[in-house]
């Protein structure tokens, strides 16, 4: 592919290429919403081992004209309406197409004018408009900017190309989201302006190997689920079998060179300001607790809540929950420690090693109660199952928030900080939060919702599969097999079944840890048996729902819980499946 | 009314007299179930004032035939379907019935023999078969035994009287439950066995006064809810508004001679087995603390489950719930001051001074773990919104358990045990529990689901009232005002309310307390504003849910959430009102 403009040693560019990753700071820092995060980086080279081909593909980024924000909505558009002047496309959907993708970005079109890169540059402001190239096509997406679903992040490609960032956020290149950028195209850039980007090295480049059994709802960034029958075959899910949900590309880390940041940031906390740097051998020398948590997206299960309506968000079945013991350092023992008090204001901040094009780490936070509760059960893992955490799975820490939505159970974990605030962080903000069914990208206003921390009650069948054709065996009972689980530790107390559409429920048989209720962060799992009349046939719809420790179930259907980003889908689980 | 027989100083007699409250254990024991309280009453004369008359009923209570478990659910059928060999009532409702009550016990019935008292006594297992009187009739009421919702309860009445009971239980004294009655009567008490109770006091005659706008969902023992216009006009619910929850006659305690014991019942607690006891004084010595809870009834909104299929219990409305601040000492603290260490499987049994007719005290348990908890607030309250307590609401002490369920929140609080197994009440094991909707009476295992503790998220909208005729204003907007609340501290995030069956949904606004969430243990009120078509008339159905926290919400009908107690009846809110 062909992307990346050459680059030419103006006085600006030169100062651009300097500062690389600091960029932002210096440069378009006013672009940037929250960026508050500047003095992070200075440790980075510390913690990480980026390659040399790494770091030169993200100083590249820096420079660059971008779109990226398209994708901060978890880098996936399932369904996405955009209505705009002559064009009305009904829905783009970026689910890995085996289609024939256009490529007009890549050919010069004779009816239009070409620029060179100095004066797309010059358009880098609404005054005088917004101009960003890709392969060879120059846009004018100024009338584009309001209508952003990543909002201001857009600007961020203002002047420039946004090929490096769209090599990220591959899910960018599909017939729709090209169509819907020739519509802007206004020249073609001038030849002298191109240099191929193959030879740049790629962030997904060092990517690990996955099992094939983890389907991919999408591959750049990595995010797979494995089949449901075989998800419920054991309690304790296997490590190679374990959902994997990605947000950027994974970071290369040398155990050796790793540390982990610890900051108080505020007195508020009870003790001075002050940070701490860890080995990963100075948390494994703490006392070490083992949790039993089951982890589960906030879009899992999302496919279902599509089909009422569309919502942006990958396209997971209910595969994206898995159950696994965990090892580490307790974060209670190291904040206490270090004299932390409760606070009911203050937030523990977390960040990983993954990083965005603008070198963004990825963020979270949870309640500082959450941290220092004792039940609670905060990790900070380096073991999964009792091996050595994978790289797929935040090697070698990851922050382990039992209850809470797997966004939270931040990978890669470089730094942990006491603060004021939550993160700022896109996924903390504008992401994880639920909404009223009627509340649109028109109006919605990511600061009116909290952001998730405690996941609802769920449940979901596995086996049999939706649509599967079955044969009742002798004794007339269908035989169903599923998980059930509930957020903040909330204990799974009964799951109920039918094949009648209510009239009749069947409580399911239970399997569960003997753990106590607010701290009871493991699964279910749950076998059904209903009597089926041995004369019928044809098809027969299942649904389950189940009930946790504070008697919260679930609700009925999708069309009254449905939300724009498609999060929290756990209404009953439905199946429809044909006996013969 | 005619009632308890006269007393024969026969041998057996004697015994029954002399033991008064303690003839359970010396007598029939082998026919109470559960029954390992003995030791308790041994201080009760030290901690309540019971008054002579009192004394004598009880005394007297303890001589007798008892069908009293009849009504040891709840004390009320609101709607009781029995089928018998020669009889099918459908429905038994003990709502305050206007109409004229039978009273074929009074009267002797010319078809039967008549028996003495020896007779009847002789009666009293299987094998005999099982007598008992009422008024001047004798019932053989052997095969109702296994049909009896109080199970074994039915026992205590074996061979014996049951007027005592019923007038405690007074739900029993409708045409419905006197026809069944009636059908198993095979004849007349003597003359000579039938003394008067008018002259013996009665356990309702110290009822205090309640305020005129209680609704009475019944009035022996005294349970009452406000209309739900008044509910809503304060964030903090007057005391003399707030509902009324009485599962027995109110105790008459006397502050200077009460006395609160506070037992550690097991080593496993970190600390040495001991009993603490303290006066109201001691309690006010500690620090004070200030709690705001909502406390809700676990049969709130029952009367709208009923709808779909009957249940037993109250009809409550939406008004068994109040918001209140609550100021006493902290549990967690008078236990940490005796030793007491956090053990996930230990429990604090709590006693009220309010006893049932075998002297049994109402009981209740919560985990030791929200007793301990700093965060879960648990409350010896001598104080409600800065008064004193009534004696309705628990005088002189009431244990406050936020976030969970009312039957928790021990009144007239005289016990205090830290212990290994949950409360042995009736209210713990056999009561507030959720089951399955096709669970019913034949089916019903109480040893298969937990005792609520936390309760699930829940709405009411309060006005206008179901069936109002409304003239919509002229700005358009119907103007709609409720309450929301979520157990176990989970703050209310959201209520949505739709006028056209979700097709478009109407986010309130809150009025809430800041409270961190996990310790938000008040409720939420709302204000709802819909945009009604001018023109439009006619009837408009009004629904609300509320989302907590957690993002659980409430279940969308009563149909799949029904249960045979109409506990947890938190479905969506529904209310239909006329447009004109």
């Amino acid at each position: 592919m062909i992307g990346i403009r050459s680059l030419k040693l103006t006085p600006r560019n030169n100062h651009v290429i300097c500062t690389s990753a600091f960029f932002l700071r210096l440069g378009c820092a006013e672009y940037i919403p929250n960026y508050h995060a500047q003095h992070r980086f200075s440790h980075i080279p510390n913690k990480q081992n980026i390659n040399p081909k790494q770091t030169i593909f993200y100083a590249f980024l820096a420079l660059g004209g971008v779109i990226g924000g398209f994708a901060l909505y978890e880098h996936k558009y399932k369904l996405f309406r955009v209505k705009l002047d002559g064009i009305h496309i009904d829905e783009i959907s970026s689910t890995e197409s085996k289609e024939e993708q256009p490529n007009w970005h890549m050919n010069a079109r004779s009816d239009l004018p070409t620029y060179n890169m100095d004066e797309v540059q010059d358009h880098c402001n609404i005054e005088k408009r917004i101009w960003v190239t890709y392969g060879i096509g120059v846009y004018d997406i100024t009338d584009f900017i309001a209508k952003h679903p990543g909002g201001d992040n857009i600007m961020l490609g203002a002047g420039s190309a946004i090929d490096p960032f769209w090599a990220i956020y591959q899910q960018h290149n599909n017939k729709e989201i090209l169509t819907l950028l020739e519509f802007y195209r206004i020249g073609n850039l001038s030849p002298d302006d191109t240099i191929s980007t193959d030879d740049m090295g790629s962030p997904w480049a060092n990517e690990p190997k996955r099992h094939p059994v983890l389907r991919p709802a999408s591959t750049r960034p990595f995010n797979g689920e494995p089949p449901l029958k075989l998800l419920v075959q054991n309690f304790i899910t296997p490590n190679e079998f374990f959902y994997v949900r990605n947000h950027l590309p994974v970071p290369f880390i040398e155990v050796n060179k790793y540390e982990l940041e610890i900051a108080i940031e505020t007195t508020k906390s009870g003790t001075k300001e002050q940070i701490k740097t860890l080995t990963l051998q100075d948390i494994k020398g703490l006392p070490k607790y083992t949790v039993t948590a089951a982890i589960m997206c906030g879009g899992n299960r999302r496919s279902e809540m599509t089909k009422v309506k569309s919502v942006k968000g990958l396209s997971w079945n209910a595969g994206a929950v898995g159950n696994a013991t965990w090892s580490g350092a307790r974060l209670r023992d190291l904040l206490l420690e270090m004299g932390v008090k409760p606070n009911e204001n203050l937030h523990v901040v977390l960040e990983g090693a993954d990083l965005d094009p603008t070198s963004h780490p990825y963020g979270a936070s949870i309640p500082l109660s959450k941290a220092l509760d004792e039940r609670g059960d905060v990790i900070l893992a380096y073991e999964m199952n009792g091996k050595t955490l994978s790289r797929d799975h935040g090697y070698p820490l990851r922050c382990i928030v039992p209850g809470n939505v797997g966004a939270r159970n931040v990978k890669w974990l470089t730094r942990i900080a006491v603060s004021e605030a939550e993160s700022n962080s896109h996924w903390q903000q504008s992401d994880y939060k639920g909404f009223s069914p009627s509340t649109d990208w028109d109006t919605v206003d990511f600061t009116k919702s909290p952001a998730i921390q405690a996941m609802p009650v769920t449940s979901a069948i596995c086996s049999p599969s939706e649509g599967e054709v079955l044969k009742i065996p002798a004794d007339g009972y269908l035989t169903i097999h599923g998980y059930a689980w509930s957020g903040g530790g909330r204990r799974i107390v009964r799951v109920d079944l039918t094949a009648d559409q209510g009239k009749t429920w069947h409580v399911a048989k239970i399997q569960q840890e003997d753990q106590p209720d607010g701290r009871h962060y493991g699964w279910s799992l749950w076998t059904g048996r209903i009597k089926m009349e041995t004369t019928s046939t044809g098809e027969v719809e299942i649904w389950a729902k189940a009930v946790d420790s504070a008697y919260n179930v679930q609700p009925e259907t999708f069309e009254n819980i449905w939300n724009l980003r498609g999060v929290l889908a756990n209404a009953y689980h439905r199946i429809k499946i044909k006996i013969i």
